[in-house]
């Protein structure tokens, strides 16, 4: 068996970086040589997350390029927040380091956009514009020879996912898309918050950011990349007192009528040969992807809408696990290597 | 203080029974006189209920209306399921005792539409003519006078009222409207089955009875009546991991552009002297209306749409709290007797 | 009807200020007069908690006793942290003012037991003196005059009245007895913290302060009072991913063996009269406590040992509920106003 | 890479199944060649656990032990309920065929004991006699060449592993021993009953069969082997709301006076080369063990006292997980492989 690769972790204290681990332990062909993390630098990662103890014996340490570089990491997961993300990729990339950015700091192409949701000029536009969009059904190609993985947002994937068959084969009226998702709460991050206290989000359900937030223009960007024009949606994020899981409930106005049957046959064909996109018959639940890299999607026509379905794990689906599927294309493994 | 009125609770092994009874023992006007259950006769409710012991000591007993006659009841609830309420409505009535049905039995009045989502003839014609929808936004003249209330459905009511106001001032267009809803589980009722089997719909979310929910008319029928017109809707219910509380989520294309703020007014002055709809700046959650029976909305204007958020306690607004504001119209107290 | 008697909330941004006032606008005898939070002075107190809008019109204003006093409050609930209500309570008293205090600070009558757990020295050993604890089956003819009420916490009260029967009628060894005890994640307080965090503490349960919770000497000086001697117990608490309930499981050693039925009968008989100790045959679940004011008690032989189960919902039973019944007791009102 | 082992899963359609099946995907040495389910004969498994699309496709049939055979089946693991299994087992072990029984038929070795618990006869005594416990930390050396392994019940192992180092070390009085568990719902089974119902057990803590548990002679067998001496406990469970995870609180009296320091390292000697103890300077959570096959286990001493917390995944170590431990050692696989 050849030597495994070994990876750093940037931002271990989150709940991506943890789940990332738990499958890249399983990975045989990984080895994680490298934990960051500002605030606990010189612990043990098990103290962390006490999950990982006697699966993962790293200590955090402070990031420093040159440092993961003399360690020989040839690839980065990028677990950081926002913003601080746009710091540290030029210099990995500088030092021949791949980078898997879980962040999304290089996912909006258009500088403009990025100014108006984010409220903030973007801080490495030259690193930005090869960076490839890392949704691996869409992607795959251009991810293979990445040295810059956007990864994907967690609702973006389950809308564009959801609409991509339709709006490929022009079956939709592009202005009639309305994208309703909920989430579970690891979505929100491991900062504690009024709004993710125990007693205030469980048992409980809500909108938030109603218009506002920050996966539209990610969404309309991959729509319209496909579409080949400019596509605007409406996007109602909900929070839901589960750990984790996504789902949205998609509707749009067909430009003919499809029967289910149609429908069904138009994403079969569509989904042929991608391992993890489960195209369903039967309604799906989150539940059926919880703690798996499958986006399962169900399509209904209904009184001369179409409503679609698609759910996932938003920590592995749509953060973790979706990246490990794209280190996958990017060093030649089996796509579906430590994600079954 | 005057005699309470003697009430009867039909079907009280439920939840919208347990619910109602908790709110009936702070009713200074009402005795629950009678507890009907044909699977718990002779027992003491407290014994189906463990909560209501020492509140509510009163034994079930089989329906049997010349017996609640005998025992002086005035008003009868009726907690049954449907079908079964078409078939105790008649002699109850016939023996001028009134009738609040929490079923569904009588809330359409087109015996086509019945016919087609519920697969069955309607057996109580003559009684469903004069039944009046008991949603006392809309109806308060009608409920007063009444001697059989259908009581509105859980989902619809937040349906309606959200969109009432916008539909009264004609301001949207009426083939536009998408009800995109969640609801905790007890609205499934109390009868396990695996779909409501706790480790099946923990931590799991799913959309259920895609396009066939039989609350689609209901909602049709009472928008209908406000537009004067005939309106169809798309309704998608989802099932939340949570007891209680509903929440929906409704898009609509303007006639013409509003803002926020004469969104807000508009609502404002639609529902003014209305003790049970609070109008939200904020956007609401599920728990503001938690054992509550306020039903709380908020209104934005989304890129060229208006999105509703219209959410409630099902059990308490959406089934036995209405059902009492219904009672105390219908018996001239204050609508808010017993709900705050 | 007489003239509702003026109190006033300190402390209004908590959970047990929002349950309190929950239940006060629902007693006939009782209007809020004012409500105190130095965080949110000036707001409307709906603002804090939504779900009170509609139901309580007042403005949040900072502590001050005399302002208190010309509002011509007559009596305090007291939902303050530990250590600052122990600030407040000295000059509400010297203005007439009575005052229920549901914080820790009144509750140890011996200054060297609550140095050693509170590790700190109590800053008002005058009003502690004459302080008396609220635990209405207990201490009810001492409430009833009462200037001062240490509202009693929400775990002893499961652990005091489960095994006062037993303790009064000398049928336990004393040395033998081991609270093992749950709750929800409403008692840990609003503020925000990784423990409770909801991706944290939802879908786990875990043990916290073993050895170590102040509720411990809380239970053994309540214990001891009735046994005429010096107790001692073990006490350990667990976090249940609920919002409410506390549920304990107590274990000690008869000194004589008693069957089921005797043991029913001894409590049966010692909380007599008592409206809100429920002694069960079945056993009991937090939910059937739920919202209420109940206490929830059975008890089982079992090997040898006696095992008792008790449970209450710790925000009303545990907390406010219980200030509303000394509240009740003060002022000659039924015990049960407000409280079914 | 030798030939992958085909094996069999004896009833699919519950949760451990599901959870065993998930487990042997990843098993580089496991072909999973069957799966039998009277209810489901015919249906791909899938259809009965879409979270299995895709993962594994295998139709389910009818338990036929020829069949079986036929299709050069190894080992089978029995995921059929109590009672059942001891019907299946004979014929398998007959034909050769290895056998790891989730079931607790074949735990008990005492008939009588096993009579009083379960009230019936045992139906295979030659078979339980030569039948293996399959706790790995404890009887490793006889799983490696047992024929039939009676898999370890969920609660047991907490309490086993909990209190094996101080009963061996005979550091505590074998009478005084007090065992606290909590387990999430998915313990209870996969088919629908009122108490799991979700809106009864959700928000809901309480306990069930006191002093009447069948894990407790479970428990008894396994202490009274490593004491030499019979012992008999005190076993309380009770049911949290969440889906996995049981965590006990066990209390005994130590017979000298032990540190924190030296119980830590009591049981790190004891369980030294154990790769799935894991013992815990702070206190463990069940949300560490979620979803593996560690077993996290702290130690206290409190006031006179031992308190042991045990915490571990139900389904994972407390049966599917550890099975394939069993089989990993029975097979001669590392004990890790497909359980990290």
């Amino acid at each position: 068996m050849p030597v495994p690769i070994p990876i750093a972790v940037l931002g271990g204290s989150g709940y991506t970086a943890v789940e990332l681990m738990k499958i890249l332990v399983r990975h045989p062909h990984v080895r994680i040589a490298a934990i960051t993390s500002r605030a606990e630098a010189g612990q043990p990662i098990s103290q962390v997350h006490p999950t990982l103890l006697n699966r993962v014996n790293v200590n955090c340490e402070p990031f420093d390029a040159d440092a993961l570089k003399a360690k020989g990491i040839q690839c980065a997961f990028g677990c950081l927040p926002h913003g601080v993300s746009a710091e540290v990729v030029g210099p990995l990339l500088e030092r021949g380091i791949r980078v898997i950015d879980l962040s999304a700091d290089y996912r909006l192409k258009n500088l403009a956009v990025y100014a108006e949701w984010y409220g903030a000029t973007h801080h490495d536009t030259a690193n930005l514009e090869h960076a490839v969009y890392g949704l691996p059904e869409l992607e795959a190609e251009h991810i293979a020879t990445a040295k810059l993985i956007a990864n994907p947002g967690c609702y973006p994937q389950t809308a564009i996912l959801g609409l991509a068959p339709l709006i490929a084969a022009k079956r939709i009226d592009l202005g009639s898309i309305i994208i309703d998702s909920k989430s579970g709460v690891s979505g929100a991050g491991r900062t504690p918050k009024l709004g993710t206290h125990f007693p205030e989000c469980n048992e409980n359900f809500s909108a938030y950011n109603v218009g506002k937030h920050r996966h539209t223009p990610e969404i309309e960007q991959a729509l319209s990349k496909i579409a080949g024009e400019s596509i605007e949606v409406i996007f109602t994020p909900h929070l839901v007192p589960m750990d984790r899981g996504i789902f949205s409930t998609i509707y749009a106005t067909p430009t003919q009528l499809m029967t289910d049957a149609e429908l069904l046959n138009l994403y079969r064909d569509y989904y042929t040969g991608q391992p993890f996109v489960r195209i369903r018959e039967t309604l799906p639940t989150t539940k059926d992807t919880s703690h798996t890299n499958y986006l399962d999607i169900a399509i209904r026509a209904v009184r001369g809408r179409v409503v679609i379905l698609a759910c996932e794990d938003n920590l592995v689906r749509g953060a973790s696990g979706v990246a490990v599927q794209n280190f996958n294309i990017m060093y030649g493994f089996e796509q579906t290597t430590a994600l079954l």
